[in-house]
């Protein structure tokens, strides 16, 4: 089916890319909110998705293969990956996906939310595979555009731990954190050791998995949300020597984001920094790029050629 | 208690500690079968221990901290490690230990398995903490020492596994393993790539890190045996983009492996390179050093000075 784009998100994968991660050419974004407006080949979309609100799933399975029968389709090995692996995104007018990727986006949610179901999905997944209890002390690394979104999921789930506290470098967006129920701490005056039973880790640099590895208590659990372009000179036996258990954690389950942000138990919208139009696309990757700057959306309404 | 050593096996941490890891200084042996002759400040033993045959745990907690008391005496924070951290080894005619560290060893087992306790519940510990199931593709990377301990225990489970191959560097060790059932291949012959459910990376080179990461189908786990002294320049993005649990494991379960030799069901005899005596333990150790040599026994009866 084909979308008409409405608005999209700019996060860290998408500036990564930009500089060469991936090496990915074609249409960025893979965060959108948008519309149905046509099928294939120029036909009507199916009478049930027309016109309708959507948000596209960003992986693209083959569903044949034994990773997709095996319910693992986020790694099914030919995917393609909305605006990061051979498919062009939605950063432009109209966007062309699969039929099954598609999310009805609830009326009760404005563009502004809907904007952050995969982003928020993603955040959701950091507690996924990880079994928390009520005494259970949780650290987060990092205050960037993922990691804030990691917080407020975290803030949400604050009265089931036993700690919840927020580690970054901008007192401005761990105020953010603060005002949503979180512990903070700038990083310059964190140097607990080897006590959280969860530490995730969401900086976006080799440095944080070092203080992550130092922070986590022995056979703890680190969940890994960062990827970095190129090799991390990190020392890993402390891996080993305190039976850490590492997880990386990717892309996450859309239906769930959807109804947190419905029943309200998270709200994106103090992340948003600033607003561009299609036509200045390019300025908005300039400024998501500034530090500082939290969410830039780009509106597609409005610019058809 | 005061031990009278029999006979100790040398590791690779041991030659690691020899090179500089831990900064120990001290005695160095934490594989040992030994024969309780003394009780503390020279009087006698505890009648229920008085000249049995002991192996001890290598981990000297205080019992008392909250790491302790839940269970995770190993990572007891003020812990001494015998041989390794604190507290003189066992490649000495006598040695001191907590009591409470002492397992008996039974009389069916002779000294050449008991020997075998200590790394052989650290070789079954690389199967704690991860669900197999009967369709699971278990790939073991490494042939030294500790990798060939673990490659005996998962032949002793092959039946329960949909495959079981165990890659390394040296044929007449990978013999070894193939004869007690498992799949074998070379290093340079191998290059299966993102479809092991169970890897288990026993290389002790960061090298063996990278081809793990690349061997492990996505949301698959990845057992870190090695620990490496010093930073390691791997590329940890294919933890989070396949979502990879990456599970550090060090000591284990001293009864289990007891009983593992006592049914039979792992026997490490085959692999003792050769014996030395207590006097000639420095050449025990160069040879240990040498490639192709995998367990080197110190015998320290009739060494008493």
């Amino acid at each position: 089916v084909v979308l008409a784009v409405r608005r999209a998100g700019i996060c860290n994968t998408d500036l990564e890319i930009a500089r060469g991660y991936m090496g990915f050419q074609g249409v960025l974004g893979h965060e959108l909110v948008a519309q149905v407006v046509e099928g294939p080949a120029g036909s009507a979309p199916p009478a049930d998705w027309a016109g309708r609100r959507v948000t596209p799933e960003i992986n693209c399975a083959c569903r044949g293969c034994p990773a997709c029968t095996q319910g693992r389709g986020n790694h099914c090995p030919t995917r393609t990956v909305l605006g990061i692996l051979g498919r062009d995104g939605g950063l432009a007018e109209r966007v062309a996906v699969p039929l099954s990727t598609l999310h009805a986006v609830p009326d009760s949610l404005d563009d502004d939310q809907a904007v952050f179901i995969e982003p928020l999905a993603a955040a959701l997944h950091a507690f996924d595979d990880v079994d928390l209890t009520r005494k259970d002390r949780v650290l987060l690394l990092g205050d960037g555009k993922l990691g804030l979104l990691i917080g407020l999921a975290l803030a949400a789930r604050r009265g089931q731990l036993g700690q919840a506290l927020a580690v970054g470098r901008h007192p401005d967006k761990l105020a953010i954190l603060a005002a949503a129920g979180l512990e903070v701490a700038l990083e310059t005056d964190f140097d607990e050791r080897g006590s959280f039973d969860l530490v995730i880790e969401a900086t976006g640099s080799p440095q944080g998995l070092t203080t992550a590895l130092e922070a986590v208590r022995p056979q703890g659990t680190l969940v890994l949300k960062s990827t970095y372009a190129g090799a991390a000179d990190v020392d890993l036996a402390p891996v080993v020597i305190n039976e850490v258990r590492v997880v990386g954690s990717r892309c996450g389950d859309f239906p769930r984001a959807i109804a947190a942000l419905e029943n309200g138990h998270i709200d994106p919208r103090p992340l948003i920094s600033e607003r561009f139009s299609l036509n200045e696309a390019e300025r908005a990757f300039a400024r998501a790029a500034e530090p500082g700057v939290i969410k830039v959306l780009v509106d597609a309404t409005g610019t058809e050629p």
